[in-house]
């Protein structure tokens, strides 16, 4: 039965990167992907067009897709909106909350030709390789009660940083499974010196641990973990951690390439439905120019095709067409330096759908 | 009326260079600071002696002094203890909470003659001096409610992430002021895309704004602001943000210097009455050694001279005392390279004193 894939280009630079993951998308279909494709509005644009950032009918859309390409969410024009469930990142939260995509993968790796990127020096980060698993419909980001309230005669802000063991134990077993089918070593991240949430979650790790003979399981905490990536960030194979540590440490992670304009992600539920969307940002003050980087979501297309879609030779095959356009010297403003070609967004894409 | 200074030595590392930096201390008295110097058991050191790690008579004494100097606290030995109400930690924290030491300063600031040691590129980090100001007593360190209990058949950890206006507003003003005296920028962190408590944040800090018209006031997401400090971190002059983040943020702030073993800090209340310690851990690994850096203790001194005990000339002789021992060539191991000369924490202290 042909495949359902659900494009959702945004706002910002997302509808210039989707458009040139599109143009793989499409020729993956002609290399033999059954898959049928559909667009719809999220974020702000869902916004101006249905007063939702996250409207019913994308919604319905979405439940009924085997797989999401999110293109980014959000800009200035939006940031003003009083009514914050009306924000664009809102449809992003909705979607991942709806969908279940509690897993999160986000790898930060190095490629050889863009090491000059780093600002990080050559020996600490040449070969580096992360697979940062975050848990993503629960903690602080979904905990209730939350809310600003009089109390006292003053106004107070809250929110909950909450996880129960099943949730916990369910993104744990992503992360193990990850470490197992890579370097074999996983590193969960808290604050269990501190807060009782974090305790559980590292208890619930080591329940898990003997389950997972071959991965060797160790703690830190988090602000441990945010100076060991600058430190020594190669020492980190497999990291997990809840959805608010993971969403400072995978960006800080992310930076250490030099490069997250390159940088695809997945977000997963149980039944190997994803979202899969760039790492970075809408960039609202480079779209519609031919500067923004298509990479990181074409590496997203790569990705769906490996989680979602089964088609990992596919994946490969998008992988070595990206490498192969680097190898060429091509690149995009965001990664490119003296003795590169600098080509524009779609540009890039062709040139990728050309090495294919 | 002379002054009280309480030392607090602490666990691992922490006897051998709080030792390090009452030979300074005694040599400012020398040089005319009128202050009395006392020592008390705090963290796991008080836990071995009197079964708690703030001891009833530790906290008297540190209510009763002007300025309290403490090594670190915590080491494996402790790690296992079932009540985390007895955790070396929660002397720290006690400390902090029952003194209201609200407004934490860490510096991030490179020293010259240790540029080599940053894992970042020399062009950027050079000249890198940064402030982050952190709330120290709210935030999701103290909410209520918190705990571990059973619901619906499992169990669920949970934590309250709080924060009322007035204490919003005053860590907010610490940062202006700070500010004021620096580089008149002032970047407040928050995650007011999702958390309605760090948009009250941002609303309080707005609302300040205006009586700070020379300071200039932006906002970061906390994920870009760890992605921003990992790429350009010289844009940064005072940070201002919560508890949670503001661990997060200093500790990888203080490692892009490469020498987080250099770097003091402050925690003041409204009186000015403040804890100073260095921004390192108590290193159990290396404790007894003669290996540990003393310099952060000794420097944690000028700030609480500058800070607390209203003597800038004091401060600045020690400062420029630190400077000097670095353009000698000495080094703790932390620092070393070839072509410096390793010295033992004891050396480091004497060496800083000959040159005070
Ligand atoms: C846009 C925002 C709500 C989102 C998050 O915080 O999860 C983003 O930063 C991310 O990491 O995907
Ligand atoms: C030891 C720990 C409780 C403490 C904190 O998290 O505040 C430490 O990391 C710090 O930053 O001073």
């Amino acid at each position: 039965m042909s495949k359902k894939i659900l494009v959702l280009p945004g706002d910002g630079i997302g509808p210039e990167i989707t458009a040139e993951a599109v143009k793989i998308l499409n020729a993956c279909r002609e290399a033999g992907l059954d898959a049928e494709l559909e667009e719809a509005l999220v974020g702000g644009a869902g916004y101006d067009a249905e007063g939702h950032p996250l409207p019913e009918s994308t919604l319905a859309k979405a439940k009924a897709a085997d797989a999401i390409l999110l293109g980014a969410v959000g800009g200035p024009k939006w940031d003003t909106l009083e009514d914050l469930s009306r924000r664009p990142e809102k449809g992003l939260l909705g979607l991942r909350k709806h969908l279940n995509l509690f897993g999160n993968l986000r790898p930060a790796l190095l490629y050889p030709q863009l090491a000059e990127a780093s600002t990080l020096k050559p020996e600490v980060v040449s070969g580096l390789d992360i697979m940062i698993v975050r848990e993503l419909t629960g903690g602080i980001y979904f905990g209730q009660p939350r809310g600003i309230e009089e109390r006292d005669g003053e106004r107070v802000g809250f929110n909950t940083y909450v996880y129960s063991e099943s949730e916990i134990e369910r993104i744990g077993r992503v992360a193990f499974e990850m470490a197992q089918k890579r370097g074999k070593k996983l590193c969960s991240v808290d604050k269990a010196n501190v807060l009782e949430v974090t305790i559980l979650w590292r208890e619930v790790m080591n329940r898990l641990a003997p389950e997972y003979p071959d991965v060797e399981l160790s703690h830190m905490y988090v602000d441990n973990a945010a100076m060991q990536l600058v430190r020594a960030p190669k020492q980190f194979d497999v990291v997990v951690t809840g959805n608010m540590f993971g969403d400072i440490l995978s960006d800080a992670a992310a930076m250490l390439t030099g490069s997250i304009g390159m940088l695809p992600s997945a977000s997963l539920n149980e039944h190997q439905q994803g979202m899969y969307e760039p790492c970075h940002g809408s960039a609202p003050d480079i779209a519609c120019q031919g500067l923004a980087n298509p990479l990181a979501t074409i590496l997203s297309v790569a990705m769906m095709l490996r989680y979602s879609l089964g088609e990992p030779a596919l994946a490969e095959r998008i992988e070595r067409a990206v490498g192969s356009v680097l190898d060429q010297g091509l690149r995009t403003a965001d990664i490119a330096y003296p003795g590169t070609r600098q080509v524009s967004t779609s540009e890039m894409g062709d040139a990728v759908l050309a090495a294919f």
